[in-house]
Formats: structure tokens, C-alpha cells, sequence
């Protein structure tokens, strides 16, 4: 069991690595079928003659799996709130990849209006087993204080 | 059957209008048991104590329903094909809302480098049925020219 982070355990630079996913084509195929069908992402063969060259996962997948990753490892106690920021996919994602989190601490901004909470700038780094970047997401998130109790 | 779309065929100020998708409560917890595991996506009576105070859809979820929205109606012939971009949540997505998305092109830039293709910032606008916008996205879209045949 972590333990559960409110505003005041954060501090700015600290990182939280998560643990790893392997994303496999039979995934990658299924996830596009749902949310992203086109045949770089659904189709090997259909795949080679696009830009990708092959088979490519969805950024929106890569970006699924950033997320409950991050969810596992960065264990705030009010949860990952955000409202959107700036999302940069760097490298395609290919079948076979493990794919790993880093989330780091850039900035804590206690909140004027509303004592109970803050704005934390975070920045997610994905990574795949050659230890490329795959992907980058630099959300603003609102953490909670510790409820007095 | 649309007609599929090059660089050329492309303006500036053009839109493209998708279908809808209406999220229901099952479709809402199913994503977020699997990509975001958080109580206010996962269970309704979890969800009325936190700061969206009932279920709301996890905000990946709704922009994979914005990617396939928009690949059912922004016809590009060799895809839509982005590396990231602004990524803003302005509202909850809540049970039964029907979302829809706008593609709308802001600008065409044809590649220095590579005269096959060129980069078209659009921006992707999803909207409930009350017409709030619920979530904006404004990748740089790689766009491919005709090819001579």
C-alpha cells in the first residue's frame, strides 16, 4: 500500500515511476477498432504502405495507458484531476513496446480563492523499453489539502 | 461515400460536422475500469463525494470518442495523422450526453522540406447536446498531396 498524497506532502521536483505495460498488436488492433480506425492502427499489411510503415498504435491508446499507469503510481489521495494540457506524441508505438511513466513535480500553486486546494503542474513522460520517449503530457492537475479532521 | 480529401483540397476556414455518440453510464465505467480507474468514473455513488459530485466520463474517454467522430467525418484521404497538441477539458461529460465534434481548419502550411505533403492546424471542438463545448483539441495534422498518377 503507498501512501496517499495530499497538497502538503507534495514538493517540486519529486518523480513517481510506474510500473510497466506491454502493449501487444492484438490490443493495439482492438483499441483502434473502438476509437481510432484507421489501418495504420487496425491493419499490418494496410499499415506498410502508410507513413508509419507498419503497425502503429493510437496516440488516444498511448495516452490510456499514460493514464492508468499513472493512476498505479502517483498516488494522490483526492485523485488525477485535470483539465487538459499541452500532449505530444514523439515516437510511433509498435507492437511489443513497454511502456513506462514518469511523473514529475514542476510546479505547486496554492489556490487564492479556495483554501482547500492548489493547481500542480506535472509533467507525464512515457517511455518504451529502449528507453525512447513516446510520449509527453504537461496537465495541470487540482490537489487537494489534507481534510482536518 | 464522402470524397477524400488531399492538401489541396483543403481551405482555410473549412469544417467538417460529425455524427453523434451518445455515453452512456455502462460505456463510461467500462473506459475508466480500463484506462482510468477513479471512483467519480467508476461508480456512481463513489463519484457523488468528489469534486465532479456524480459519474463523469474520464476526459480520454471522451476525446477517443472525438478521434472516432472525427475519422467518421473529417475525410482525409491519407488520415489523420497528428503529433499532439492543446488538450483542454472545459467541461464534465456526464451520462446520456450526446457528444458531437467540429474539425475546423486554421491554417495550411506546406512543408519546406517534403513538397508531398504540408501541416494543417485544425482545431477539433466536442460539444453536448446543450451545445456546451465539453472538450477542445488543436493538433498540427500531417496532410499528404495528391499523388500524380
Amino acid at each position: 500500500m503507498q501512501e496517499k498524497l495530499w497538497l502538503e506532502d507534495l514538493a517540486v521536483g519529486q518523480q513517481f515511476v510506474s510500473g510497466t505495460h506491454i502493449l501487444t498488436a492484438d490490443e493495439i488492433k482492438d483499441y483502434a477498432r473502438l476509437y481510432d480506425p484507421q489501418p495504420f492502427h487496425t491493419d499490418e499489411v494496410a499499415a506498410r504502405g502508410t507513413m508509419f510503415g507498419g503497425l502503429a498504435a493510437s496516440g488516444w491508446h498511448t495516452a490510456a495507458i499514460t493514464m492508468r499507469l499513472s493512476v498505479q503510481s502517483f498516488p494522490l489521495a483526492s485523485g488525477i484531476i485535470g483539465s487538459g494540457g499541452e500532449l505530444s506524441w514523439t515516437k510511433p508505438v509498435r507492437p511489443g513496446d513497454v511502456l513506462q511513466v514518469k511523473s514529475e513535480i514542476l510546479e505547486i500553486i496554492p489556490s487564492q480563492s479556495k483554501p482547500d486546494r492548489g493547481i500542480v503542474r506535472v509533467k507525464l513522460t512515457t517511455t518504451n523499453q529502449n528507453g525512447d520517449v513516446v510520449q509527453t503530457f504537461a496537465p495541470k492537475l487540482v490537489v487537494f489539502r489534507r481534510p482536518s479532521s
